[in-house]
């Protein structure tokens, strides 16, 4: 280990370089314009992972391709060393710079300022995949056995979706066998305290529309003897949330998981004080489901949000209108233990029992996503959490994050293996947003955490 | 009369033939292209009063022209016979005729069919002031001497929002000095039932406007521990309206007066049903404050209305944020004995008091307008009633209106007269849509109403 490390030392400088160079490509995988650089990109980093060693291939995929690179022979049944394998996943594609003009420094000229490299793309996802084949060079031009297979799945749609993940996925199911995937595509609470993501809430999408006249009728001539559809689908959506937040749809929590004596530990220690949060999203008080904090409101309650509202007139001035209909967008986040069908129907049943006979209702059923947890007390989850705090000294916490990440449902459904998150991004790189950052040391003890990594992932 | 009325039923053929020339016009004052025709149309209809003896005049307003007729001397002080005086209000410009490919017949080129003459601006308004003034005319030729003077004012914005009335009202507030203001811009209940409309509704609008984050929000990352603003609009909204259908804001139903017995007798007499009521406006079931007719309901009751919500994504599938804002358009509808900024007072602060203090809440106060009436009792609606009923051959009803009528406000205001409503549009004119009609037998008979009007309105 100690060659590993100190090569990762060693070629500290080289490697900024190869990031710098990995995120001058506008590897913009949104923008058609930017089709050339993006498989520019991927060639790039298929080469890279040819030039320290592994095995690599350029997967064409009709869209973007996909670089799976591997410290194992490809074909299989003529492995020298049978050992346990892991697959890593990345993207080399990367969200539009837009707005140009709030950018300090070109997003596509990597620029080091203050410790962090400048760049989109550096954080999200380039500088943190990067990391983990740094770490794997160490060991390959080192000598040192690597403790484990590594296979690298760097993918160039991640922005727009990944369409053409799951083909591949189900197409090269074998080569991608493995004991657990790592992503490191998440973010740490802090500067400093790295964290296991272990926990993702699902998601599930519903429309809600109410009809009420035939037409828009004139609120003079025919108000007041006609229920108004934007007062209908009011009145149904305030009976879903009481006035201490909690969703009064039944079975809405069924399925929910109080947090372990464990997990509360955990988010004992997070940075997050209900003030700093209020002060960030810039609300005048916090609201949330009574008896919860907030980490716990917005990562291990299920949620019922209305995302838009549409109904009748809604340019300047006023319109003397009852409209003919009214409609919201709905997403539901779920938490582990919940089937997003199961939630679909039980709003849907509740929205048709108390929905009045004035007007009609009718529900679309959107997208749905599964909750996903990892055991945290499982060998896998101590593992990330040793090689955590190997690498950055401190101990690192458990974190559930509030959001869906659909890709480890793709994973997970495809390969029937856990996910483990090991995110790298801090909470002001930027992400989606101008002057994208990637911290230089989180850069290399990331790489250090990987080296310990493989070596903690192999049954001792 | 029996000369005036003689008069009218030997020149029907030719009346019909300058309602058929007026209608001609496209005198739509919506339309910029078609600013020639509506100036053209103002001319026509200036000679047209000339030529049957009134001292016409054309007004020039720096909008489109109005028109000023009247049977006196225009130079005040120089009247032969001091007669009682009132004004006879209507407009000569028209509403768009689009969408055009649902007209049988062109809007512009009228046709009789089945007893009603198919144009754009036949009924609303050229054929109900034209019908006055053919009873007019019909005074003049057969040298009856007229028991009133009678101006016209015939104005060339109606369909725009009468933006140049006021001030030429101010400015001729001397020669519009009058008993009443008599107008023929609104309907009949059913075929062959004159109608005197006595009663109508106010509006006030106001905006609601609720902000919560200061950008739309991950709704994974941050949903559950910020409240959503359109769930808190929505809450807002819930409230105000009970399941009964009645309004719980504080003092909303100040001034409210009951129907007396008398509006009681009239009201009973309409031929709407709710059930042909809840047909026509194609809801499953109708909807209102419970303890009152649908007719008291649109009428004699005050309402609240959204009138639009907005907030967040709008689009195809979904977007997951919790929404920065949410807004709400709003008109509530004022009966006789309640003030426009009393009652945008009285839900300013309710709402001020019931909105939580997770989200911000903004009022955009917009335009108000009195509720109208004229006591159905008083000799003016007297007079109407018999002159509608000498016309008809039927006992008329009294009528509320629910919708207002701006202008009747502006000549109450200005002139501090009351205003007579007496409407010969019938329920399937098809105002403001393709195949607009006036009904000849209500031309004629609005004639002969009008022959008689001026006989009841003066002293005997």
């Amino acid at each position: 280990m100690k060659a590993v490390l100190d090569y990762l030392k060693n070629h500290r400088r080289r490697h900024l370089d190869s990031l710098i160079e990995y995120a001058s490509f506008p590897s913009i995988s949104a923008q058609p314009s930017h089709a050339k650089d993006v498989r520019a990109c991927a060639e790039w980093i298929h080469r890279h992972c040819a030039s320290i060693g592994l095995n690599s291939r350029l997967v064409e995929t009709g869209g973007n391709p996909v670089v799976l690179a591997t410290t194992r022979r490809m074909a299989r049944g003529k492995q020298a060393v049978k050992r346990p394998h892991y697959v890593l996943y990345g993207h080399y594609d990367v969200q539009p710079p837009e707005p140009l003009e709030l950018w300090k420094t070109p997003p596509f000229k990597p620029v080091v300022r203050g410790g962090a490299l400048y760049a989109r793309g550096a954080s999200d996802n380039k500088g943190q995949h990067l990391a983990h084949l740094n770490a794997v060079e160490a060991y390959l031009r080192t000598g040192t056995p690597l403790p484990c297979d590594v296979t690298f799945l760097i993918e160039g749609e991640e922005e727009v979706g990944s369409d053409s993940l799951p083909k591949v996925v189900k197409q090269w199911r074998k080569e991608l066998a493995c004991e657990a995937m790592v992503i490191s595509d998440t973010g740490m609470p802090e500067r400093g305290l790295p964290a296991l993501t272990y926990s993702l809430r699902g998601i599930a999408a519903l429309e809600i529309r109410l009809d009420g006249p035939n037409r828009d009728l004139h609120s003079g001539l025919y108000g007041g003897a006609v229920n108004n559809p934007a007062m209908a689908l009011a009145q149904l959506l305030a009976q879903l949330r009481d006035d201490r937040g909690r969703v009064t749809i039944p079975g809405f929590y069924d399925g929910v998981r109080p947090l372990s004596a464990v997990e509360r530990k955990h988010a004992k220690r997070l940075p997050t004080t209900p003030e700093s949060l209020r002060k960030m999203l810039g609300v005048p008080a916090l609201f949330g489901e009574k008896g919860f904090t907030e980490y716990e409101q917005r990562t291990a309650r299920p949620t019922f949000e209305i995302n838009g509202l549409t109904s009748g007139y809604q340019g300047a001035g006023s319109k003397t209108i009852v409209p003919s209909w009214a409609s919201a967008k709905i997403t539901m986040r779920l938490v582990p233990g919940q089937k997003p069908a199961h939630l679909i129907e039980a709003v849907s049943r509740h929205l048709r029992k108390i929905c009045p006979p004035s007007v009609r209702l009718t529900l679309s059923k959107g997208h749905g996503g599964e909750p996903y947890q990892v055991d945290p007390t499982g060998p896998q989850s101590q593992a990330c959490l040793r090689a955590l705090e190997a690498a950055f000294g401190r101990a690192p916490v458990l974190l559930r994050e509030g959001g869906s990440i659909p890709i480890v449902n793709t994973f997970s459904r495809e390969l029937g293996v856990d996910v483990l998150l090991l995110g790298l991004a801090l909470p002001d790189d930027n992400l989606h947003s101008p002057n994208e950052k990637f911290d230089l040391d989180n850069y290399t003890r990331g790489s250090v955490m990987s080296a310990h990594l493989w070596a903690e992932l192999a049954p001792r």
